[in-house]
């Protein structure tokens, strides 16, 4: 049984096949052009054509085609309503891929949503649980019994908009002060480490002498590396993190949180904190709940945008 | 119809007749009998027949029994996990009041969630809102798709010990620091009060000469006759419930909110920090969600208990 996976994202989208048991059989990746959603979309489709050919099936091969989209999507009217990054509004989405594919079970999410969807699907999930996207932004999904809760105008979720610093709050990308992610994020971890460049020369010669980039991901290379100042910083971004999932889990009582997006690179630099602030800070009762790295990688998007085919065709 | 409503808290019990519109026929209250859970519940059960004997009805007229109770309930086996305040420890509730009253229908659930249930069957809900007791404690209860959401472990909804002060952080009787509960409850607002009384001998004079307790009731009647020191405090409990709210609204995307117990007194001197933290603490497409009192008053958990049998028995 294939599936065609579709993860719009706002600045990457992949094109793939994939079956049942999460196998990616063939795959594309190709730049979001936000400024024509239609011309996006038509690209996609000639994407997803070039990857049936690739494996020698056809459309009609396909029991349905799951979507991802990067803002509130209400899934069961086909709409997407809202992608702030891409400026996209009130899309019928799953007309317009019906329309140009004649592919009939056609589904669409939000993306973190399909992550969850995901996990459950491919991973191993318990019937309650938390997803959290930690990338150049945060989002976050919520399972409860099973359910994906989708909220009152669909935008529940976003753990990365808690606020988590109140003395001395970053403003965030949305206007606001203290959110998770403008303290927790690879945009905050960049803006740290950009920070430590300015004030410390040696820093300057760390990123020639080992070829860095001046980002999170330079930054974990050199705390790997036992470099003190890196150390602290990702220290101080799990103490972040952790504090939003402390909140979360005295509201919703989960059984796990996966995390997923960059930050699993980092995941060690970062899980000691994360879990320090769980034991200080949820009711005992609830603190009874695993953190981990979600088991579907790199691909959870993309194998979560599947996973919406799978979960209603079953 | 009628159901017999049980609301055994911590500290005191209401026992109660209730038909399906909601009016309280007969009612009796005493403390809540801590030391043995047997001789209590023997003792509702002998109130219960004496709210019966006084409106003439019989225990078999009851539709079923409903019964709250303060702290981690598994209504489904009937079990009462634990009352950390009364130390009651793995009860088998219904059991125990089928038993001995040969009634049908028993219900039973945390108070909490009861006035959720009672304000979406009494009062009028959407499908998805937050009810919060502000009171002594501070608790939550939460309702997604009309349904409660219990959690993975029966203790969703601990909005109370959300921490909403990093920097000066109270402790909580939970032995954390910064919950809601430490900056924001009853308690918080009679300690904050009482710090008051001892810095400034004014107040002291105040007391006697308006007859005031040096509890939260005292200082909201100094408020409402515009004592600006007691304003502030109860801005500041504003801010923090206010902050919670904004994480859990972040999270949930609720429609409404709805308020109760003692803090309905003062709710407008807090409302108006509280709108100003959601405006600036929720992300723009969460934050149309109404904040409000319960239309219950202070019987909220009575009609809540009474709601558990009359949602069961429609």
């Amino acid at each position: 049984m294939f599936a065609g996976a579709l993860d719009i994202g706002g600045t990457k989208t992949i094109v793939a096949i994939v079956n049942k048991d999460g196998s990616i059989l063939s795959k594309r990746k190709i730049k979001t052009e936000i400024i024509d959603y239609k011309v996006h979309f038509l690209n996609c489709i000639k994407l997803l054509d070039e990857c049936l050919n690739e494996i020698s099936i056809k459309r009609s091969d396909l029991i349905g085609l799951g979507i991802n989209l990067p803002g509130m999507v209400n899934s069961s009217l086909g709409l997407l309503y809202n992608a702030p990054y891409a400026g996209w509004k009130d899309v019928k989405v799953t007309d317009f891929f019906h329309w140009n594919t004649k592919i009939k079970n056609i589904y669409i999410e939000n993306d973190v949503n399909s992550c969850a969807l995901g996990e459950m699907y491919f991973g191993e999930t318990s019937d309650n649980f938390l997803w959290i996207t930690i990338s150049t932004g945060i989002g976050g999904a919520i399972v409860v019994n099973k359910n994906l809760i989708k909220g009152s105008s669909f935008c529940a979720g976003e753990i990365g908009h808690m606020k988590v610093e109140y003395e001395s709050p970053y403003k965030c990308s949305c206007g606001q002060y203290g959110c998770l992610e403008a303290h927790a994020s690879g945009t905050a971890l960049t803006r740290m480490f950009k920070e430590l460049i300015q004030r410390d020369a040696d820093y300057r010669n760390k990123l020639t002498e080992f070829k860095l980039c001046p980002d999170a991901s330079g930054m974990a290379y050199l705390a790997k590396h036992n470099d003190e100042n890196c150390i602290e910083i990702f220290k101080l971004c799990g103490t972040y993190i952790g504090r939003a999932l402390s909140n979360a889990i005295n509201l919703l009582n989960p059984k796990e949180i996966f995390l997923g997006g960059g930050v699993i690179d980092s995941y060690a630099l970062i899980i000691g904190e994360i879990n320090l602030q769980i034991r200080q800070n949820t009711v005992k009762k609830c603190s009874e709940v695993n953190i981990k790295p979600t088991a579907l990688g790199y691909e959870a998007a993309l194998l979560g945008s599947a996973a919406l085919v799978f979960t209603n065709e079953n």
